[in-house]
């Protein structure tokens, strides 16, 4: 297949953007000249890469030339860089996945050096899709709890979040006057995330309670989830690296759930990425559960 | 139609539980007296309801069916509370869909007395998706800038929020030596929330910049997107019921961009909904702008 660099930035900048408009403009072309060459590129791969919906959305056969698109980009804006021949000074752009609390927490002030010169686009993970994310190329590289290698991906251990079960002092006075009994637990309205979040429920269940009995709150927000649980909404898993300083009390004293994050990212040497994953990986090691 | 209310609420219970086991145990019944009873409410509507996924799928005949359940289940909490015949003391939940910004400020503490009666069940509101949220039945209202009424639905004006281009000072004596010009605006990294925030874009072509153009961060969470203001990593629309109080500096004091907020909700008669009605308008009355 014969590669041309006009063909490929088309397709990325026209995923990026949306639209074949937005990716004209971003480019500094014509929206025919955008059309022109992801018909080319189509002619050559041989295959539809692109639903011309709005947003497009890549097809399946369009998602390793997404991917190789980008690794080009990444590719060329290094040596771009290293030749000093300034494109314009427009820095390249890294899609990074990373799960809601990481973001919430450990990793903006990890890249926030790194923000004049490298622009982030940060989706949000979600165990889920994370894997097909990576593998069709929206991001070159995730914070995730998911440790099997993605296809094509290398996956480096982060450390863990440990998660409590907390709640205000009031809430613990009102609702369990008791003690945190299994009775109580079965009563008592637990704040949840979203569908996927189970970190209550494998809590709920090491307790012997049936996770689908409690009257549940769901607050998909990771700073709000805890806004929630510090309104009395309910009590709530919490990572260390989340609690407003002496404000909740923890339930229970052997109550916590560790999660292990990973950094998983395409096998592709770049020293933008390097430096990307130099500044993760220190913050990761201060900020993150680390074995002795 | 005959209406069974053991099938509605097998409906409603599967669909809020993504599966029929989770269904059967919300219910304390089997999993096959769910399975049972949503082949009758099948058979009695002559429709396939749901698809039998992980999670189950609302099939477009199942929406109105699901909307239905969701209703009878709600009326049937209020009487029951009205009559204190009490179900074991579990709350009915309420699906509602809120934008980022406002769960992140002013919606969590309106709703927080509520909290211990009426489960909340909140949903990240995406203005695309809510119009298909409540006419499906998974939100029985909305915090949302759409202005036209779903299907169904009344609409409320809460009010205002202004957004107004925000940076940190020394962002703007590092990017902006110059000023605020339509030049420094071309080349300053912006910091998005997602593809669908279109607020930088409208305060750029306002100042005759093409939004393509800048490098743009993306940051999906609203308690982040302004800590990635804070952290330098850009300027972006920041409303003013989300400044960190002194932290950041006005771009451009001609800049405000207003997004107007509407509450949305099913047409609907219930003391729960209603005290939920109350307490949102009243916290929109003091944290949103009005109309002097």
């Amino acid at each position: 297949m014969d590669l041309d660099l006009a063909q490929l930035r088309a397709l990325d900048a026209t995923v990026t953007a949306g639209t074949l408009e937005g990716a004209a403009r971003a480019l500094h072309v014509t929206p025919s000249a955008i059309s022109q060459r992801l018909r080319a590129l189509e002619a050559a791969t041989g295959r539809v890469l692109l639903v011309r919906s709005k947003p497009v959305q890549v097809t399946e056969s369009g998602q390793p030339v997404l991917r190789l698109a980008r690794q080009v980009a990444l590719l060329a804006a290094d040596a771009t860089r290293e030749l000093e021949t300034d494109d314009g000074g427009r820095p390249v752009t890294l899609p990074i996945a990373v799960n809601a609390d990481s973001m919430a927490t450990w990793v903006l002030p990890a890249l926030a050096p790194l923000a004049g010169e490298l622009a982030f686009d940060l989706h949000r993970e979600d165990q889920e899709h994370t894997a097909a994310l990576l593998r069709d190329g929206r991001v070159m590289a995730a914070v995730t709890a998911a440790a099997d290698p993605v296809p094509g991906c290398t996956v480096t251990r982060l450390g863990g979040m440990r998660y409590r079960p907390m709640a205000t002092a009031a809430f613990v006075d009102r609702w369990f006057p008791d003690g945190v009994t299994p009775e109580a637990l079965s009563r008592v309205p637990v704040v949840g995330f979203d569908r996927q979040d189970d970190l209550q429920d494998r809590y709920l269940r090491s307790r012997g309670v049936d996770p689908a009995v409690p009257p549940q709150h769901h607050v998909p927000a990771s700073a709000d989830y805890v806004a929630a649980v510090r309104l009395g909404f309910g009590w709530g898993m919490v990572p260390r690296q989340q609690e407003p300083p002496g404000e909740l009390v923890q339930l229970d004293a052997d109550g916590a759930v560790d999660v292990v994050l990973h950094w998983q990212q395409w096998r592709l040497r770049s020293p933008s990425l390097d430096r990307v994953v130099a500044a993760v990986l220190a913050a990761a090691r201060r900020e993150l559960d680390q074995p002795r």
